[in-house]
């Protein structure tokens, strides 16, 4: 039987997943791209290369990212949590979220963190600034 | 390196992945569930019961299907197939789409597929008819 999860089991798999499904829309279509992320309070920040991924949330701040565990087809978890992409150019919050991403990944690499330091990269920081979190489950 | 994979390689992560992720388009924001399919030619067939998903494909059928292997965040590759939400009602075609299901994922119960052969169900068999498939990877 398939169940809402509570928002403490939502968010909580929200914050310990390492992978996620970012949706945005492009062009008035669902786009979905798998992202390694950091949640910090109410906001999850990732890090981006130009792309169709940006170009979409540009133009459409409305962001989600989904979120599972899935055994078997009747055997799951979901969450998502909904919210409003936001890039980062305050240096002092870039570099506080860099931060963050690096001891969630330590194997970013300086070739991608350093760049970002210096504001010579070509990498975007964005938040998605959480305004709901839903969940369900079948077990 | 991010590289773009093969239409080939990116048609077989699709066709031999379990779970994948839909995206749709609620309310002009994006919206992803998990969901388990099949993939037959140009069509990603699957079922669901009522809900937001389907409320968000009635009323804009832009729909996508996402599907990665990720083992690190410098080794993975992820597939998307973008297409159009198509119902399911002709019974023939309907039968073929639960057959195809079943012999996917033999859990299915009695219980979900029974009633979808005599009509009675609350479960919707629906299509994704595929348009574009794109696919990236690092390694």
């Amino acid at each position: 039987m398939i169940t809402r999860l509570s928002q403490e089991e939502a968010r909580a798999l929200l914050t310990t997943s390492r992978v996620g499904r970012l949706g945005c829309v492009y062009e008035g279509g669902p786009y979905v791209v798998p992202i390694n992320y950091v949640l910090d309070g109410e906001n999850i920040y990732t890090h981006s290369l130009p792309g169709r991924k940006l170009e979409a949330l540009r133009a459409n701040p409305k962001a989600c990212l989904q979120v599972d565990e899935v055994t078997d087809e009747y055997h799951w978890r979901s969450a998502i949590a909904f919210g409003a992409y936001e890039e980062v150019t305050n240096p002092t919050e870039r570099d506080r979220a860099v931060r963050a991403l690096q001891a969630g990944f330590p194997k970013l690499t300086p070739v991608e963190s350093v760049p970002v330091h210096d504001g010579q990269s070509s990498v975007v920081i964005f938040r998605i600034r959480i305004q709901e979190i839903t969940g369900v489950g079948e077990k």
